[in-house]
């Protein structure tokens, strides 16, 4: 069948689903959304949304409802869904890229941890947590400070409390909500740099691997990702093996993150694993011949993949919602764009800005990775994406 | 005013539109496209679409009455629409780019080049064709072949003749409807290859360049594009030169494209000057650090431009419709793909195929010119796009 017939469904319509489909939309197919909200930034160009929750039973068989199960396809944008709905729609022979197998033992951090250990791939102690007063025990053998984690349902550090000592189980178990949740705690690792390596699997089994990306987070959540990595290449090595490892064991099509750490003893160890595109790998789009999101679509839809090589030294920097909540406004870009060679500005079209989320990211090529991180710390100074009445808030 | 709430209206929503969309969207402009078919390539991608004909006043009236005066902007993908209106329109102050002056000259291609000539810019010899007696006079003068044009409305060689002896004139006239449309003639340039140079202003007037293309028409249409064009120095000057005055002449804001013949002589000539991003401009998206229509959407918001250097050499083929008119439907790509290193395939989303229509292109980017002309040779095997029942009534 021709790709002018067929249907890409993706569950989420937010700023990876957007990156999927301005991607897609190169050959064309026709593109169907899932996600609460309706003017989220996939819904202007989706050829159709479907307005509901991503754990609405009734919205995902909607969806499906809409797709050919023998030549269309199921995607999706997140890993928090509905895996119940979704397996149903698998023994029926629906196409769900990666499979509904990895994204269960994925989306619960403690199985995706046990399935990677048993696998003997490094990853930091771990314990699961079924009462606060395991907590005490596992500091005795962890030692502190330990990150306490719930298994399921976080994200950029939402989920995630970091115990100090002894007298912060309590806050902490509380915090997570341990009576209802699902807990498990991770040994620190004391690291020396935080990395990640984006992957993309075919469908015929064939394997691609971008540039190792190295990232640091600011309160839990990324805030700067510098290609090519400052490492050495024995850490590279590791990292692309342990990278390559992952797509092994998950056995998931199309493209997958895996985020680590380089210990100060040099070890790399996986920190998580994401089953999908993901913001580490945002800087493909201006910085690798093929970005992850083209090689998503490209793996779905059962094509061969495209070329990771990377064009240039890149940085990328988050944009995250200053001050209160309101109407999303754009400052400082034309400004940025006139000072600084290699940028490149992305609006993900979310109408309200929150403090912390995420509102768009910029990018900096140039010909090494230090002048591309001192014109990206120039042009964070500059861009901003707020509440639009912020400023006059700040007047008064 | 954020971008978030700037407005881009275009008319056109061919696969120019389409394109323009997708990079539009990088930031996130509210997108509305007029385009007579509701299911045109731009048509998912538009956060609103208006079904009419590109002359027709009412609908160019409905566009802009959508939009702000002060803080949107109207674009368009093609030079044949109606200037009266849109006239009227900038009369009012609103923002148009390139501006109706500029469009008013070049749609007409007697204008056009009475212009340039006027600037002292090397075109062909020209000249007005008012009765079919004009032929016989200026065939003398001009010797023959010489291509006689329609001024205006044509596109693709369409509105074209080549009147190879005073034999073919009394059909070349009634062919191009002499008694009812103004026709003009030029003297046959014997080129040695055919170039043009993709360059972008900004609305401060900053302007920027794309490297040379070389171009290989095919009966009259692009075929194939290659670039770096395999011209001398001296000619690479001359053609980025003539650009650089096509953009002061026409004081165009925007994406323009000139097309020029390298003569015999060495000499470079202009062929013609389209005021938007063009055909041979489409290597831009796979082969430069900024696209051709990144640079539009940047110029007519108001925003600094972005780099044009040349990733890697690239060649582009053109898909045309083949065989009789019916849906449309793309073959051999999956082989393409997994077989032809640096390939990349455009697809409009044009649901009718029709002999020659513009269905799609592909590029390959290779380390040199030579190996990527290989690989598109392989490609062009391959890839096809045709009336989905084609291959059935060959059978039969």
């Amino acid at each position: 069948m021709s790709i002018l017939d067929k249907k890409i469904g993706i569950i989420g319509g937010g700023q990876l689903g957007k990156m999927m489909i301005l991607e897609a939309k190169r050959m064309d197919p026709y593109i169907i959304t899932l996600d609460p909200t309706e003017d989220c930034p996939s819904s202007s160009i989706s050829n159709e949304i479907i307005v509901g929750g991503l754990k609405d039973k009734n919205k995902i068989l909607e969806l499906a409802s809409k797709l050919n199960y023998e030549t269309d396809v199921i995607t999706y944008e997140i890993e928090h869904i509905d895996t119940e709905t979704l397996e149903c729609l698998e023994d029926v022979d629906y196409k769900i890229f990666p499979s509904v197998k990895s994204l269960k033992v994925i989306q619960n951090k403690y199985t995706q941890k046990q399935t990677l250990k048993e696998k003997s791939l490094l990853v930091p102690d771990f314990e699961l947590v079924e009462l606060i007063e395991d907590l005490e025990e596992i500091g005795k053998k962890f030692g502190y400070p330990m990150m306490l984690k719930a298994a399921k349902g976080g994200y950029d550090g939402r989920g995630n409390y970091l115990i100090k000592n002894e007298d912060d189980i309590d806050s902490a178990f509380h915090a997570l909500d341990g009576e209802n949740q699902l807990l498990m705690v991770e040994k620190f690792v004391d690291f020396a740099m935080e990395i990640s390596v984006i992957a993309t699997k075919g469908q015929d089994g064939e394997k691609v691997f971008y540039p190792v990306a190295e990232n640091i987070h600011v309160d839990s959540q990324l805030d700067t990702t510098i290609v090519p990595a400052r490492i050495d290449e024995t850490v590279k090595e590791q990292a692309i093996s342990l990278a390559n490892d992952v797509m092994e064991v998950f056995d998931g099509v199309g493209t997958f993150c895996t985020e680590m750490f380089v210990g100060k003893d040099g070890q790399v160890y996986i920190n998580e694993v994401a089953p999908r595109p993901h913001n580490s790998g945002h800087y493909t789009i201006d910085g690798c011949m093929s970005n992850q999101f083209e090689n998503h679509v490209r793996a779905i839809c059962g094509y061969p993949l495209g070329n990771t090589d990377l064009i240039k030294p890149i940085v990328m920097v988050n944009l995250l919602g200053i001050g209160e909540t309101g109407p999303a406004e754009l400052i400082g870009h034309e400004e940025a764009l006139a000072t600084i060679p290699g940028l490149k500005v992305h609006v993900y079209g979310k109408k309200e800005s929150k403090g912390k989320r995420k509102m768009g990211h910029f990018t900096v090529t140039a010909n090494t990775v230090e002048q591309a991180l001192t014109l990206a710390e120039e042009a964070r100074k500059i861009i901003r994406i707020q509440n639009q009445n912020y400023h006059l808030k700040l007047v008064k």
